[in-house]
């Protein structure tokens, strides 16, 4: 069962850059950074009253990431899902005949497990279920 | 200050559609629809959890919502954040040099207030601030 928002993710140019835009204009702290090898990003996670935000940045030129920036510019990126069943809730997609990116959970940021389904299953919007393993 | 968020707004096509798919696919529950005629839009606010989603569809061919979709296509329109004194968050991006697309609070949704700030200020994100006068 989804149990709500885990956090938005936010694909940035610069990381260092957007870390000190959003800080500065919305009160936003810094709560981590990490660089995930697997999804080629370089990512920074913000807590804005009851709000995580996930900023992103690609490190190379040919992942997912850049293509998208490139095509769509810096912005809105995907919204993660919270769940303490995340294979469970990818299946589920998928007998609901949704694309499903992953198939089964892999490695996240935080040491969360997670799975992305495709954006052409909810009209254009990236899912990323996420089950944190720590809390 | 902002509070976190009080929801995500996704741009569609068909708002019935939409509907159907996210209730469908995710377990969000449909709690209102309104005619926004300031915004030109038809919406349908979900619950998926603790997270409440907008669903936005234009109803004329010449809104920003229109020109949204057709320029970018169905998605991720805006971030909406909950503050108790929406005219001091509005004010207080002016005074850090953002560009607001309303310099003053307007009628929103769900007898909210609200007031967008432009995505240049925040590297693509288009905020709406968002001030609940029933709760």
């Amino acid at each position: 069962m989804i149990q709500g928002l885990d956090h938005i993710a936010i694909a940035v140019l610069d990381l260092d850059i957007a870390i000190d835009e959003w800080t500065r204009m919305t009160g936003a702290v810094l709560t981590h950074r990490e660089h995930i090898i697997e999804q080629g990003a370089n990512v920074a996670f913000l807590l804005l009253g009851n709000l995580r935000l996930e900023l992103i940045a690609a490190d190379k030129p040919d992942s997912a990431l850049s293509r998208f920036i490139q095509k769509r510019g810096p912005g809105l990126h995907h919204i993660a899902l919270k769940t303490s069943d995340g294979q469970l809730v990818l299946d589920d997609f998928c007998s609901k005949g949704a694309r499903v990116i992953d198939s089964h959970l892999r490695q996240g940021a935080e040491n969360s497990m997670v799975g992305f389904v495709h954006p052409g299953a909810l009209g254009g919007v990236l899912i990323e279920v996420v089950q944190n393993t720590t809390s």
